[in-house]
Order: structure tokens, then sequence, then C-alpha cells
């Protein structure tokens, strides 16, 4: 009696060939799964093609609110950013599709599950770290990297094994796409001192826009509202892709260190992140006391290289967002930020709990700052480094 | 026999009223010390003022060239953003303007050394933990913090002493700049939720602009060429901040945590800061290791911290310049940035000892990769994470 | 109508001349307020010693399982050692008796809280940081501060205002003591060449000793049985105090470095801190997972610093016990240490949620690693320093 | 014709089994390479052994002197305590036989190297990462790996091939040691709960000695002396193994985390490194300032784990030790150790360059500190708290 494995199918090439060679090559019944993360394609024909190369199940799992609520509201929290730069758009659609491939596959009692990805990218690391964590007794397979086709390998071998094979030889982009950014790598963009090609650009597509300012609300470091509207946080993230990226804003360009030892040129689009990360950093600067903002800065580097290493189903990862989760219980309050063409700011920020203090800031009379204190303050603050010079006297540029 | 102090001395408000107050109050005889960072203001000027206001000696200390190779090139090498966003605008110039107070105090035989910063800001600990650190031996007068004079006080107490107040009552801006940027805050901003007034720029005024791009090189991670041309660094900090500057790039609006226990509204422009660093990152890379880069950012936050508070004649700075120096040794080469109005972006960089590797990171045929050693890596990567399922099973969401 | 003050009271010279001092010379009627954090002395005798000293109230409070329960459980969680040595003795108990003087002062309506440190020392800004967070509304009175007394000076102050003064004017230690261990201080050790003298220790008498071994049992991270016999904690630390001061152990003699610039030399007598630190880190390393224990180990270390500097009552120190909560969820377990003469060594432990797994570990034949996944592990762990290697060839020593 | 491995030998089972193995199984011509990192074993009687064996050369490289004053020192300088526990033994001495032989694998113009390790340990990392770096154009071999025995087929394989196999079958320990210590693992050890055998100890078996105490003196961070007599550093290590081993000190029995994602139980015998790590840091305490001492602990911590997983030739290693290089310029001076049957302390300490200020820290009449600063450095230092308390009231336990 075959095997069957639950295969994570998103209809494009290799997943469409990976479909049929666990078929042809190693005698599984296939169970496709699609996963919506956001991703903005007809997933009723992802299935319909999934059948159509032989799923016996070909099933779809909506999870845009969880992704927003359950991955990227830790991610705003922690203020995730890889390399300080990248906010993790595949990073974190990876465990939560790992989870529902894991619950397809118990649901029907499956032996395996598969992913598409190749043996140099950090997603198989992402997957097969999850799908091993959450489910120890599934075995993982990984199509097209045991295959070792290059693409054009791959086209040949979907034609002669009958998969509908629409991919254009000519289209040499990989690309990537959730609710949270999209991602775009190879072409002529493999070489980091090209320029990237004008016309790769989906999400931050400028074109005059309406409005030029929007007020973002949070609750406890969660984005909560658009000028005063409550929306669920999948929705505004949605919203905001559509008004910041209509003002060209949240395109990074980088060449980032993979899990795996290599350098890669990524070209992102992220206009909502980029704008909720900024937006949720600003109100921080103002209702979190200074050590504690420090150490989470450091803390979200090490939290964003860690779910980008794919470790997000770890006993560290919740430890840190115990941290932030305690950290963010006073992050409430507005944000408001000002687009431009290829740019924005924030230019206003306010909290029912901010400690900026007026009384003691200000410069004009209502001081109640007492400046006397200050002596004290400086003298003892530097009286180590005073010793310091006396005794060692290696004082230097 | 009058004691003789030497006053760090703008030409400005405070500073004037200091220059006699320290005269008619304290008894001293005042040496006028005016140190050109780049503030871009007519120090001859400056000097006569000081004279015109009882200063025995008005010296001017040209150091823009030493500030640039000696303080701003290691806070560039470092990536120096306080807070991951200020990049010391007047955190650099304090130490190096202290180091030169300090040597007229040693020529002239001076007892004192004295500063016009306030007792709430972050200037008083920077100038006086440096030159006592510097300098042991000679005692620090705050007139400003001493007198507690608010804003109308200074300038009634100026008329009265016959000091040339030229002071606009209206005004309400405390303004600091140098080659590195240029700090803006008072008045309206000091309530956070206020938009910045627009006219309160002076280094970021947009007109339309050429060159759209510019190729910067690095010679160990410091500056030393613009599109092919070296110069000094001071010079090519200049030109820069005229490039970027006229596009409107380098506003940074910001509520940041002080030394001694406040928060406070600052707004910066930055041109040349706010390129350099991203392009030095973007160099960084493609150049450094992935471990190396990963500790160089959470290092080069706490280089920042160090130096915003005042630290910089410090063992613990020059042990990380040490690390900076020795990790910057490959930080060579060249990055391609692109203005448009409000922004710009790096979209191309490279270097003779770049480590991307397009043998190893190409998913075209060229590819060298081993994608089975990968199934090896990811099974024993996450291998303690199999095992802390199984045993502790507290995988959560 | 004099104000009041609450006095944290210890019943020796400083305090008791302080009690004094404080009605003559500020006019105050003073509440005596003792905290028994486990000192070992008679409270009663202290509180009478008060009443006599002028007080107008005396209060006695008894803390030792809150001492235990709240902040050394937390301080055992968290690892903490300062400068990786000092297990906080003094430091802990500041902030509980810094809670107790609010409590006192709020239930008598007292207009200030007075504390009998130094200006020098650490335990002034552990107060004074401490009551103003809890009760900003308090003053915070120093009168040692203040007064600037040396000690010759303050006992001639108590003889000449009646305060029964039985301090030896030759000996010369300051001594802190509570549950979690013995602090000593100053006389010939302020040489830190010097050997301190054989004489001045209390808690670690070595005489002959049974038991030789014991088992420590935890859940959560926090002790809670000898020898399988559960109790609360602040008796399991004074049964260990007894058991491993017998043989010599927790002895600590430092230089550490001060919050206020100086460097001080310490000696600590820690019994029990020193035993179930080390066990507790042992029961750590079987139920940690690697990434989490690494983590931690630096995280306890910047936790053991703010608690040191007096920031217990703080939002990063709330922050980091979130962290360390989640963290410590799994260490449950039990730890075997074995004593000798001035030593002991930790050789057995074992947890239900162990994650040291024998088949794994194991070179005899029940090994079910598979040592061919190791070989794609090296490669891919060490490809970006072999590519490094290439393109860089800075390999060194 | 046949190619050259150079073959790291130690003459024991594992790498004389191997010595036969690659040249029956693999055609390999061997070459036989010893390394003296102060092992204690007689390696002319290892070269023989593999001559005997096979070996078409047998070498031995005598680098105890490079292996201290290159790697320990390096490791004393860095205060490395890998998980805060474990010396390094082995994990310093694979990158030194890693580069002994490449150089003897260059000067023959061998093809390969190989190795003794297993699939499970972190040898295997070190040696092929080490290699791999210095020398990406040789091949990298690991017999032990690849064949897959348990100890008992290894042995049964030896027989049938003429090895003289003269491992013991009821032996069930593995060893390594060096000049820096000595490592024992497997037999009963292998369950964590059971006390380590009484008659494994090599290192340190105690038995009454004399010097009670010695003076160790240290230069920029290295030790150099041993109550004043200066001597090179390797015999200085011998020496204090001596003496330290004698009073049973430096054993250490943990569960640490390998860097292939499982726990094993060790039991090391590290008597010199023990008294030296210590001695080090308590020079350290009076040496270096605050921030630096702290900020240099952290580091150290990451350069032990560094090191620990195979990373000693990489470029942040590199730059630490810039930082420590830096760092330690001023760690000079004498330690006083006083040892007693299994324990020792420093209790003296004392450098030219030392920042203990008697003047500053006494509470005698000397006193020179300013007591009333202390009063504005407080107020300054808790006001970020007094403001988080008044806005935030989240002050907890």
């Amino acid at each position: 009696m075959a095997k069957t494995v639950v295969l994570a199918y998103s209809g494009g090439l290799d997943t469409s060939v990976a479909l049929k060679w666990l078929q042809v090559e190693k005698g599984y019944e296939v169970i496709a799964c699609s996963v919506d993360v956001g991703q903005q394609e007809d997933l009723t024909e992802v299935r319909a093609r999934a059948l159509a190369t032989g799923a016996k199940i070909a099933e779809v799992v909506e999870v845009q609110e969880e992704f927003a609520n359950e991955f990227i509201a830790r991610a705003i929290r922690a203020g995730a950013l890889y390399e300080n730069r990248y906010p993790l758009v595949s990073s974190l659609s990876r465990p939560i599709i790992s989870k529902h491939l894991v619950e397809v596959a118990r649901r029907y009692g499956a032996d395996a599950v598969a992913h598409g990805c190749t043996g140099k990218g950090n997603d198989q690391v992402r997957f097969e770290v999850a799908i091993r964590t959450l489910a120890p007794e599934l075995e993982v397979l990984a199509p097209v990297r045991e295959w070792g086709f290059a693409r054009e390998d791959t086209i040949d071998y979907g034609l002669a094994n009958g998969v509908q094979v629409n991919a254009n030889r000519a289209n040499p982009y990989s690309i990537d796409q959730n609710l949270w950014g999209r991602a775009i790598e190879c072409g002529e963009m493999e070489d980091p001192w090209n320029s990237p090609p004008s016309d790769i650009y989906a999400y931050t597509v400028p074109h005059g826009s309406v409005p030029d300012s929007v007020v973002i609300g949070f609750n406890k470091g969660v984005p909560v509202s658009l000028d005063g509207e409550e929306m669920p946080l999948y929705l505004l993230i949605t919203r905001l892709n559509a008004i910041a990226g209509s003002y060209g804003i949240g395109r990074i360009d980088m060449v980032e260190n993979r899990r795996v030892g290599i350098k890669s040129r990524e070209v992102y689009e992220a206009p909502a992140a980029t704008v909720l990360l900024e937006a949720h950093r600003q109100l921080e600067d103002i209702t979190l006391e200074r050590e504690l903002a420090h150490t989470k800065i450091e803390l979200g580097l090490q939290w964003a290289t860690l779910v980008y290493d794919g470790l997000w189903y770890s006993p560290l990862r919740m430890a840190f967002d115990a941290f932030m989760e305690e950290a963010s219980s006073v992050v409430t309050g507005e944000v408001r930020v000002r687009f431009s063409p290829n740019g924005f700011v924030v230019d206003g920020r306010r909290s029912p709990l901010s400690l900026y203090d007026y009384e003691l800031a200000t410069y004009a009379r209502a001081d109640t700052f007492n400046h006397l204190d200050a002596e004290g303050f400086v003298k003892i603050f530097g009286l180590g480094l005073e010793t310091w010079s006396k005794r060692q006297g290696r004082v230097q540029p």
C-alpha cells in the first residue's frame, strides 16, 4: 500500500513537478496543501492544478488572520529586522505553513511532509526544523533538493511527465510573497553591482496617492487602528501595503547572510512592514524606559536572527517573547506617519503612558529639573575614568 | 592675582553671557576658545565678539580635518547610530572640542575650563567627563548650569552687563551644527505630537539637483572617494552634505533617551551621515563574514551608546575600536547610491575582497553548491530542538 | 508640628546616632523600622534600643519568607552573580527593606524615609532609587551621608548626645548579613594585597560535619527540597548555610566595581548561595536547550548588574524576569552535591524533563546518531569560513 | 599512483585502525603525524607504532611552546570558559594540530588530511573547519566517522588486519589530554546521575603538598612568573599543574552542549587552567575599568563559544582578540593564590597599574570622596525610574 505525503503546494513550476515526481519516482500518494498567507493568488485555481497533476487530495488553508495575529504581531513587537534591515518576509511564513502541513498530515494520517525548497537556501532549514520539531514522527522529503535539477531540467522533466508547465523560460526571477512583503531574487541581480530592473516590483509601484498621512494606533505593541478606525491586523496591513506602496515606500536592496554559509542578493518590497516597524519604534521611544529600550533593541536583533534561521519553534524564541510581551505592556498610543514620494517620516507620537515629561525636558521656565543635581551626577559618573586617567594614563585619540 | 579660565565660546547668547559672568561674578580672566568643527560660521567675527565681551585672549582652532579623520571616521567604521537612528552629531564634536580646550588651557597655564551647557542635557556630561579624564588637574566650570537662568533671564543679565546680545527673543530653537549634521530642539517641538515647523531646516532644503547617483569608495571602512575622485574625508562629507541635502535626505525626527534620565524630542539633519552609514553597511554586507557582521552590529550599538554618554576617552571605546579596526581591514570597495526626492537607495556594491560568490549563490547551472550536504546540515542543526520537542513538549504558537 | 521620618534601623552605631541626629539636628519625630531579612540578630533588643534612643515608634518587620520567595528565588532562577562572582547579598535585601520602609511610612503618614548609608557605597543608590520609585511623594534623607563624620566623630557625637554606644573603637570591620550571605569590609582588607584576617568569618567556620552529600530538589528553577524533604525556601537556605558553612564553603574574596565609580575590596561568606547557584546551573545544563542556555547566561549577568546597581524596581528587571520565568519552566529535577573540606562538587543531576539523551550521546552500540549527517553539517557549517579564506586570505595564528 | 594522506595519529586504537583502513580500504599512502601538545606520552614509541602499522612516513611535531604562547595565552587573556565552566582543553588543541597537519601535507605534497574523530563529537567540526579554512585545496577524510564501527567492531577489524591492538576491551573511557587539561568521558559517566569513578583521575591526585601558596605574575594578561621566577608559559603551566593537581584542584564535572545538537557528560581535570583563569580574573578586577570589565566578560563568553565550536580560524576570533589585546594592555601585576585540600582562594592581588584607590575606597579619615556629589548622582541616576513610576505605575514585586 502506497505511503502518503503532504506537499506544500504553491502552483508554481517546482512544486508542480515535485507533485508528479513524488508519485512517479517515489511511489507516494500526494496530498497537495496550499496555505493562504496573503500571497494574493487564486488558490482555487492552484487547487485545480494540483488535482490535474495527480494530487489525491488538494487542501487550501486560509490563515491570513492567524498569520497576522500570531506571527507578524510578534515580529512587530520584537521590532524584528534581520541584519537591521530585512523584515522577515518569508522567514515568518515558513513556520505557520509548516504548522498547517503537520495538521493536514495528522488529519489524513500521512507518513511524510514535503517542501519544494532547494538545498542552498534558508527555507529548507525553516521548513524542516519546524516540521521535525512539531512532529518528530513524520518523515520530511525535499524533492527539489534531492533531484538536483537546474531550472531547465525541471521544465524538461515536467513536460516529459505531463505536468502543465506554464513557466516562462525567459522569466529569470524567483519570487515569494505574502501579507508581510515580497522577495525577488535571481536574474541579473545575482551580480550585486547591478541595479535591480525597474519592472520587477509589484507591491511598490508609485502613483500619486491620498492620504498623505495616516495615524496608526497601537495597543501593547501591536497595531490596532488606522486614523482611529479599529480593524484586524491582517486588514490593517493590507490597507497600509496599498497606501505606502503607492508612494513607492518599502523597497529594500541588500546582500544578506544566509544560514547555510553563503551570501545572497535579495530585493524586497515591504511597504506596510517598513512603515509599521518604524512607527512602532517611535512609539516605544516615548513609552519605554531607557535601559529597557536599549536591551530590547539588542534582543530584537537576536530574535530576528533566530527566526531567520528557522528556529521559530524553540524555547529561546518563547522566552524572548515573554520578555517582549512584558516590555510591550506599555506600548500603547498613536503615531502619525507622513508620506511623500519615495519616503516617509514619523512626525508625531503620543501615548497616555508616555514617559516624555514636558516639565523635565523643556528649557522654558516651566523647568522642574534640578540643574545642580547634575553637577554631582557628572562627577560621580566620570569618576572611574578620572581614576583610570590618573593611574594608567592611556588616554587616546 | 586672577585665575584664568578657558571658555568654549560659540558666539551665541549663552556663552557670550557666560564670558561676562565669569569675569563679573567669579573674577576670572577669560580665554575664549572657538573650535571650528565645520559649523559654517564666521569664526573671525566670533573671535571679535569674544574680545569685545572682555576676553583676554580669543583663540580660534581649526579642526575639521582632525574631526573627520579621528572621530567621524571611527563612527562610520563602527556603524554608529544611537538607538539605531541618531548619527551622534553633537556627541562626536564634544570630545574633540574638549581636547582642544585642554590644549589651550595647558598652553596658557590656565586654572580651569568652562563650557556653556545647562544641567539637563548630555553635553555637560560629555564635556566634563572628557575634560576631567584628559586633565584631572583642571577645574571645570559650568556657568550656565550654575546660574540657573531661564532664557529671558540670560538676555536680561547680558543687557544689564553690556553684552552685545543679538538673540531674537522670538526665536525659540536651540541649534548645534557641525560637519556631521545639525541638531534642532525646543519651541513647539517640545510636544512630540507636533510636526516640526517647515522653516527650521538648513542642511536639507530640497531643490532639483544633479547628480542623481554617486559612487562612494571606501578603504578599510572609511570613505575615500566620490565617483572615483579621492579626497580628504572632511571634504567628501562637505560635498555629500550638499548633494544629499539637495534631495531633502537625512532628516531624523525622534524622541531620544538622554544620559541624565529624561526623554527629549530632537530633530536632526544629517545628509552625508545618513548616506555614508548606509553605504558603509552595504559594503560590509559583501565583505564581512556572517558571525563577524552580526557581532559587529551589536558592538556598534554599544559603541554608539558609549560615545553618546560622553565616554569617548575611555578604555572600552579604545578596545571597541581595536575590534572595529581589525574587522574593517577588509571593508574596501565601492557602493553606488541613487538619489530621488526624499529618499535614496544603495543599488550596487562591489569589492575586490567580496565574499559574495556567484558560483555558490546562483540558481543557474553554474551552481557548485552540494545540495545534499544541506540535508545532513539541517538534520544536525535542528537536532537539539527535535530532542526538546520529544522530551519537553512545550512547542508553542 | 514636627515632621515624621521612618528610619531603617539596624541597632548599630551609625543608625543609632542617626536616630538621635534626626531628632536633634533636623527636628524630626523618628519611627525606627527594623526589617528581619535573616540577619540573625535579636530584633527585640534592637527595638528596645531604638525606643531608648528616642524613637517615637519602633517597628520590627519579619520578611524572611518573602525575602526568600520574591527576591532570592528570582536571583537563583536568573543565576545571578555580579561580575560572575558576587551572589548579591546586600543588593537583594535593599529593595525589600525599601518596600517595607515605604509601607510603614504610608501606614503612619510619614513625610520622609531615612537610611544610614554613606555617600560612597552602593547601598545609598539601592535605597534611594527604590524608595523614590516606590513612593515619589516621600522625601529621602541620608543623615550619615549628610553629616560626613568619620567613624570616630560618629562615636563622639553619639556619646555627647546620650546615645548608648557599644561600638568597639578597635573593631574596624563593616559587616552586613542576611539569609543569603554576609559581607565584610574595611580594616586591613582595604589593601587588596593583604590576606583577610582569619577571625572575621561567621557563616563559614569549618568543623568536621555530616552529611557529606545532599540532594537538592528544584521546581521550575527554584529549590524546594533537601534530600527529598520539601520545605520553604528560607528554611532550606538556613539549613544549607549550616551544612555548607561547616565545610568552610562559600568564601569569596574580590575587588568589585561599585556603581559610584570606585573599586572596593569585599569579602563575602555565602555558603548556601554558592551551593544553590552551582546546583541550579547544573540542573539547567540538562534541561535547557543550547541556545536558550547560552542566552540565559548573558542575560543573567545583565540581571545581576542591574540589581547590583539598585534597579530592582524597574521595567527591565521585570522583563528579564518574564524571560527567566519562561525559560525556567522546565528546570525541575534533582542535583547531588558532595562536600569535602573547602570544596564541593555536583556529581549527579537528573530530571524528568532532561534533554540529555543516552541513545544520542553514547559511543556504545546503542548509538542512534547518524554519523554521516555530520559530514554535510560540518561542510555547510564551515562554508562561510572556507569562502573567507579563499577570498580574503587573512587567516591568522 | 597512490594518493597520499596525512593522518593525525595518536597511537590509540582508533587512529591505529584508521591508519590501516586508509591503506586497505581506500588505497592511500599514509603519513602519520603526531603532534606533541603536552599529552605526556612517549611519541617516539607512538612513531614506531605508526611505522609498524604501515605508515610510509611518521612525523612527530613538538609544539608545546607554540601551543602555550599562541593559543592558551589568548584563552587566558579572553578569560575563556565555555558555558562559564569548561576551559577549552581539547578545543584549543585542535586548531594547532590542524595547522601542523596542513604544514606536513604541504611539505610532502599530500592530497588529503585525515582525523580520527567520530561523527557525533565536536572535534570533527574543529578539525574539518580548521583544515578547510587553512587549506581549501586539501581533501578531508574522516575514516572513523565513515566506517561507523562500534568500539568492538574496531578492535575486530584491527585484529583481522594485523594492527597491534593493545586496547583493553574492559577500559570504557575515552580520554584526551594536553598541557591545558584532561578530558574523560564514557563508561558509567554516560548516566549523568552517576558519580565519576574515583580511579579515573590523573592530573588531580591529591597528596599533601608544598607550597601552600604561590604568587603568579602577569604581563599584559599573560602569566609570566611563579613566585617571582620568570619562565616560559608552557613550563609555568606544567609546574602549576603539578602543584595545584597535588591538592586535587581543577576537577570539573558537567553536562555540556555540543555543537552538533547533543548534550554530553564530561569530566575534566584542569588544575593550572582553573587557577590561572581565576588569578587572571582577579588581576583584571583591579586593573580594568568597570565598563570595560563588564563588556569583556560578555565577549569572553562569546570567544569561548566560538572556539568551542571550532571557529578558531575566523575573522570574528581575530577581531575579538584585537579587543582582548587592547583591553589587556594594563593587566600586569601579581596575584597570590593560597591552596588547601580541594580548594584554593586568591587572597591578594596588586599591580603598578591598579585602579583600586585607597583614598577613595576607605571609610577611614583619609577619605577624599565627596559624599555630597553622591546625592545629585543618585537623584539623576534614578530619575528615569521615578518618571516611569509616576507615569506607568507598573512597579512589581
